[in-house]
């Protein structure tokens, strides 16, 4: 009979969504409250979702820390504090489908004009006009990850032609340094990648001055991947227009000149939070508890000794 | 060698996007003005896009005629206006990507609450908030046609559970019969038949009041689909919401009720114009056209001899 694994969650909502996966033991800390007895033998800890990772002398508490399992797609705020030798793990496809229909949703309120029928509807105008459809659309999606990929299952679906790019070329997918000649090629570009210091930035204003005129730029990914400067100058020239579910700085300040930018469609980073994701979690987290109990490798293992 | 094939298109643009199909001859006629010479011979009369029927006596002079192509998906208007014997076809897939992009676009802005978001942008206020998604979410399409099977290969991608009904029950598709079972089940409800004696006021008070409170009915078909006096009166229950690109009547009187219906987002009959449908229509007609000159079993047949 295996050994008891110690696990310690963020919430105590999380252990009611966790249920009571046999052989093991759970804690609850959120790092900052008095620490519970036992932490000594926590071998995985899950982090909280959107919130600063546990500093480093609560994390020295779990000697036997194993693995740190996050429940979001990304994991930037984690690198550098998780201990070495332990594994770092996202929460990749819980997340997926609510991030790929954002992008989805904001790419076809764009192409089929809501925002200007939901005006005509106010004024009681029934004014039929023609717009853009994804039909023969080319459509740009940086990042080959899940969010991508599924994203560009989506539009396939609506007879758009959709290409990837990644960090690396490999079969039915570019390398990042083919951007330059495939971005004047693309009417709609979706960023879903993850921020690293590889990213950051990585729509800049060459990046963007190398769409062409009356694209679309969507972004489900993270604010910093954009210059957010530089896609303001493009929007204020209307040259290009935007659809954002994250910006930096982030919260944007109620002052920030991207609220008034025109063709600007932006959502306050709602992505991946849908009604249910945390059951969608915590059937990862209860998966991932019950591998490495059993000894076998765990799954989304991002980064390993950060 | 084959004999010529004489056909008639609606407009002089028609005839550019035609191209010129090697043996057939075109003439251009919309049934009012002075008519052509060689309208006896015409095989193929092609309809114009949402406009009415010729008249009887336009299409007594073309005793040749063999069949009549719509660029369409619905054929209501036609009917009972097609001589006996003469073939008559719809536009199958010329608008399936563009009107089932639209049910769904309808779908995803209701879901993921894209209005209220445009509200907050308007506030300069960054207010994350927890919405629906597809995830989870069962969708009730009604008609297995091209359209509603396309909407169906689309919320899969974002791992909703679509179930598909017509007229006759066959594999993977419920019959009409099973609605009053199916409706409660279902969070949205998409209609995509098209416009028959059979499907007329289909959506009417009981069938509304079948769908579960909060639940989304989508029609992207054609407005006498639905009972506008029951759908209003749910609408301002706030029992249910719609998303709703066509109507009865249609055009909407500005003085028209639905426009002020709360839970309503509502479109203008926009679903299958997008850009480029015309250059999708007459490659069809094209098609058709060869078809019909090489002695071939046209495609997209709907009805014969109305």
């Amino acid at each position: 009979m295996d050994a008891v694994t110690t696990i310690c969650l963020p919430t105590a909502a999380a252990v009611a969504l966790l249920g009571q996966p046999p052989g093991i033991d759970v804690l609850v800390w959120d790092g900052v409250g008095d620490p519970p007895s036992g932490l000594e033998d926590v071998a995985l800890l899950v982090g909280g979702y959107a919130v600063a990772p546990l500093p480093a002398q609560a994390l020295a508490r779990m000697p036997k820390l194993a693995a740190v399992q996050l429940l979001s797609a990304g994991v930037e705020t984690w690198l550098g504090h998780v201990p070495d030798g332990v594994l770092l793990c996202n929460g990749r496809g819980v997340h997926t489908a609510s991030t790929a229909e954002l992008a989805v949703g904001g790419m076809l309120s764009w192409l089929r004009e809501l925002p200007r029928f939901a005006a005509d509807q106010a004024a009681h105008r029934w004014a039929p006009a023609r717009t853009r459809g994804l039909a023969g659309t080319r459509v740009l999606i940086v990042g080959a990850g899940d969010i991508g990929r599924r994203i560009a299952a989506a539009v396939v679906v609506f007879d758009a032609i959709p290409t990837l790019v990644a960090s690396h070329a490999r079969e039915s997918v570019h390398g990042v340094a083919e951007l330059a000649e495939l971005l004047p090629r693309h009417d709609i570009v979706v960023i879903a990648v993850p921020r690293t210091p590889q990213t950051e930035q990585l729509v800049d204003a060459e990046f963007l001055a190398a769409m062409p005129d009356g694209a679309l730029l969507v972004n489900i990914a993270r604010g910093p991947i954009v210059d957010t400067a530089a896609l303001l100058a493009e929007l204020r020239a209307r040259r290009l227009s935007a659809f954002l579910d994250v910006t930096d700085p982030e919260p944007l300040p109620s002052e920030h000149l991207l609220w008034e930018a025109p063709n600007l469609v932006l959502t306050p980073h709602v992505g991946g939070g849908t009604t249910g994701w945390e059951r969608r979690a915590y059937q990862l987290v209860r998966e991932q508890v019950l591998r490495l109990h059993h000894g076998q490798a765990l799954y989304n293992v991002v980064v390993s000794g950060y």
